[in-house]
């Protein structure tokens, strides 16, 4: 577990996530923060940013990319339309559980409920052990189902959490066929992390810029870090709609928006590109 | 609608997608060939790789990268793992159309079926209409279901195309919340295309390299383009989990590789990476 990025966090402190309770993103929280918050479900992603927008949640947990389905560009949208900021992440390893209720055996199960991306990771194992799949609209509301039925015929696939959340027994661990599976998730707050550095501690910063997008114009947008021997950690362009020659770019680097030297190249990057946001500075989780 | 990519293409050309019948992906085909193909549904991605590698069928049509959700990692990862090149790329704008079974009116419909994330897109349309969403696998076995049961209190959201394979009717059509929304197709074959330039035609080329991420490395390997004044329409690196200091990094450029200046450019690009593998060079569609 990578260190809590605040000392300073009150045991009390709500984290808003997107989903029903048992939810990867809520599994996600109780990993990275410890058990020593409370999970608040919400119901969609705008949601989680109002809420902790508005004060009426300390803080907000959102999933950015997948190893294996790439970056979710909703939220970044989201997080250009709100002034939050990042204060931590952190790599989940999507672990898919095979739950059911208390005393079916694997003999019994019959079918298995989840969301279709979910059922499609674990399509060569549920193959193997002859289960048939049925959709669900996610994978913690097919445990809960589960819980409510008592359908004794039928599994779940769902997080670790999901189980304990409705009391279901966890048959089978790593069903996905692929283990490269991680999920990055980012901390969001109100406020951004103290801008003073702490010694010791890695730290990583993204940013959002947008570019008119003539040949060696990403070039230059990039020379500000390189010959800083700034390190980049994600780099990835998204194509606006409906104006072919225009380019956000997502960027996140080594290194801690206010040392001079960081804060050199954002000085220089803002010369090049039509927007920079710095979107925060905060504790790197290394992808292990 | 583009060019088809191929003059030469013969009428009676398969070509494989997956999915069911009445998918967004069929719907691509018929977009992009103007209906002078057969499209051949496959249960996996895999699938459509296996069978146009081994010639059982002539072309593949896969999808990339969505505009809202992102790329898709897991077709890279393919492209790779065979031999297949890219020889046409086609942007299709994702249209949700509610649909039922003919002369079933708005005002008899209750749910809706549909794919969750398909419900997700058009969650506020739904909700303004009072319409309950219904989870299932996917969009067009939403509409084969509906065809099948005879239902006539539920709707399905799916494409144009899966209402005309299914014979239901459109109550309803752009029902996503967001019209910014689009996905990236690119049409594969065993054989690239011919390595003649044609005159007239603008040309990108989709390239895979990996490269040990020591601060100025990408910048470097970028310089190749950016002093050549090769025009970037593409950049995404992607973290290697269990290998935290290498990336795989997927770049599209404006251009032809077998021309002079593009050549040139992969050969130097060849000196500092570790591998550089040319996807194809196909006719550029541009995103409206």
């Amino acid at each position: 577990m990578p260190d809590p990025h605040s000392p300073s966090l009150p045991p009390a402190t709500q984290v808003a996530f997107q989903g029903e309770p048992g939810a990867y993103s809520e599994q996600a929280i109780v990993e990275y923060f410890g058990g020593q918050v409370q999970p608040v479900p919400c119901s969609a992603f705008e949601e989680i940013f109002t809420k902790v927008s508005q004060g009426e949640i300390g803080l907000g947990m959102i999933p950015i990319e997948n190893s294996l389905a790439g970056s979710i560009h909703r939220n970044y949208d989201l997080m250009l339309e709100h002034d939050l900021h990042i204060v931590g992440e952190y790599h989940l390893r999507v672990r898919h559980c095979l739950m059911a209720l208390p005393g079916v055996s694997m003999a019994d199960v019959r079918r298995v409920f989840s969301h279709p991306q979910a059922l499609a990771q674990c399509q060569a194992t549920l193959k193997r052990l002859g289960l048939e799949p049925v959709a669900q609209a996610d994978t913690a509301g097919s445990a809960r189902l589960l819980c409510e039925s008592g359908d004794r015929r039928s599994a779940a696939i769902a997080s670790r959490r999901a189980a304990e959340v409705y009391e279901l027994e966890i048959l089978a661990e790593d069903m996905e066929d692929n283990p490269a599976n991680f999920t990055r998730f980012l901390a969001l707050s109100p406020q951004p992390l103290t801008s003073e550095v702490q010694q010791g501690i890695e730290y990583k910063t993204s940013i959002v810029f947008t570019l008119r997008n003539r040949p060696g114009a990403l070039f230059r947008a990039l020379s500000v870090f390189a010959l800083r021997d700034i390190d980049l950690t994600k780099i990835e362009s998204r194509p606006l709609p409906g104006q072919p020659w225009e380019y956000i770019f997502y960027v996140d680097f080594a290194g801690h928006a206010a040392t001079p030297n960081c804060a050199h190249a954002l000085d220089n990057l803002r010369e090049y590109c039509y927007t920079v946001r710095v979107l925060g500075s905060y504790p790197r989780h290394f992808l292990r």
